[in-house]
């Protein structure tokens, strides 16, 4: 059954990964060439997106997207903001690219962006579309339509978040190491934190549990393994009524 | 000149007001009546909000919508969240309305959604459309469509907002006291707050005045009133890189 999709809505996922050095963003390759002469007219790389469906809920288009693309189920995924500026298709590049892919496609589309935390382990190569790949938050390359600022706006939100709720647990492995855990916040927050305030501080995290388990594949002097349990850590939590302004 | 619509994209506003003993919600009456009988078929409030126009941003559209409803231009404005759920507009009564009033508005309408906040006393009785009116969040008459889900977010999202930016003073007139103050933080927040400690945390904000002025218009006792600035608070906040997870 074909599924008639909204032609001036879709949604878009900016599906951030760890690899313990660099935060990234999973990225599709586009790009057009001549049918005669082979020239390359356009290459350039967008994040996944796909328009709505007509019958189907804002969340299921963005947990479709996901799946097609990565072949995961079951990730964090979150609304962020949507985009809707009448030029953001308007670039010549772009323009060119949805007249000779996609001419059913408005001028003006309206974009719900998502992002989403995985374990960049689990997109394992074989699951991944041919042309996608992960580039570093900081050298991304050229993007097409407004790409590059709804990357930008979700690194805001994600370092918003990360400050506030342990959502960076779903960019690790589901037994990390501290040090994995550290680099990520310094990654993600773009500074260094000092290694024993940071070990003193997930201490009192009743929801970072050790494990009696050392890490596996390493050459020397194997460090201690933890999990994050959220079941802990929603039945622990203190409400902060207090304001921080 | 007619500018089109989008006839499947709206933007909604919740306009929060505070009047110094409740957070306030600016709603609009729905009414149809049977054209014989005269019988009252449905009765109800929605917030504001209108179609996206065809040349439009989202923004712009958000910002037309408040100036349309309350004559205010220049308020604080945040998109908060979308919604499009594909059930959102199917309610029977919900349809009655749509069939009646609008019969080109498709079935599945996304929404762009947007909370405001203003200093109630500035939307005065004229300016009002007739049957806008402010009513308490926590006592909301019936609602059309999922206007009760979004300003349920809306509030939220405000209420995360203010422990965390200034945002607050958006709802106070320009010169205000400790004591309204206080009461904002505590009917936004539902709590109690000690007043000493209040005070001793509001005398470390740079941002916030005192002026060698008292309030005026009252019996006894004026007291002394305070102005924000955003422009010290952008100029002395400290960027807290710490997570407090």
């Amino acid at each position: 059954m074909i599924r008639p999709i909204i032609n001036n809505v879709s949604v878009d996922c900016v599906i951030f990964g760890f690899d313990n050095t660099s935060l990234n963003v999973l990225l599709t390759k586009r790009e057009l060439t001549d049918p005669e002469s082979g020239e390359i007219l356009l290459q350039d790389y967008t994040m996944q997106g796909h328009h709505v469906l007509e019958d189907e809920n804002l969340d299921d288009a963005a947990k479709r997207v996901l799946k097609d693309k990565t072949g995961l189920e079951n990730i964090f995924l979150k609304q962020f903001h949507t985009f809707g500026d009448t030029d953001r298709l308007l670039k010549e590049k772009d323009q060119l690219w949805i007249k000779t892919k996609f001419p059913m496609v408005l001028n003006h589309v309206i974009t719900v962006a998502y992002y989403s935390l995985v374990d960049s382990a689990k997109i394992k190569p074989d699951q991944q579309h041919l042309d996608t790949k992960w580039f570093p938050v900081n050298e991304l390359p050229a993007l097409g339509f407004d790409h590059e600022r709804i990357i930008m706006m979700a690194l805001d939100y994600l370092r918003d978040e990360i400050r506030r709720e342990p959502i960076g647990f779903e960019l690790l492995p589901e037994k990390f190491t501290l040090t994995q855990l550290q680099n990520l916040y310094e990654v993600i927050l773009n500074t260094s934190l000092d290694r024993r305030n940071f070990r003193k501080k997930v201490a009192h995290m009743k929801y970072v549990i050790p494990l009696d388990e050392k890490q596996k594949g390493v050459a020397h002097k194997p460090a201690q393994v933890f999990i994050f349990s959220r079941d802990v850590y929603d039945r622990t939590k203190k409400e902060k009524l207090d304001f921080s302004i």
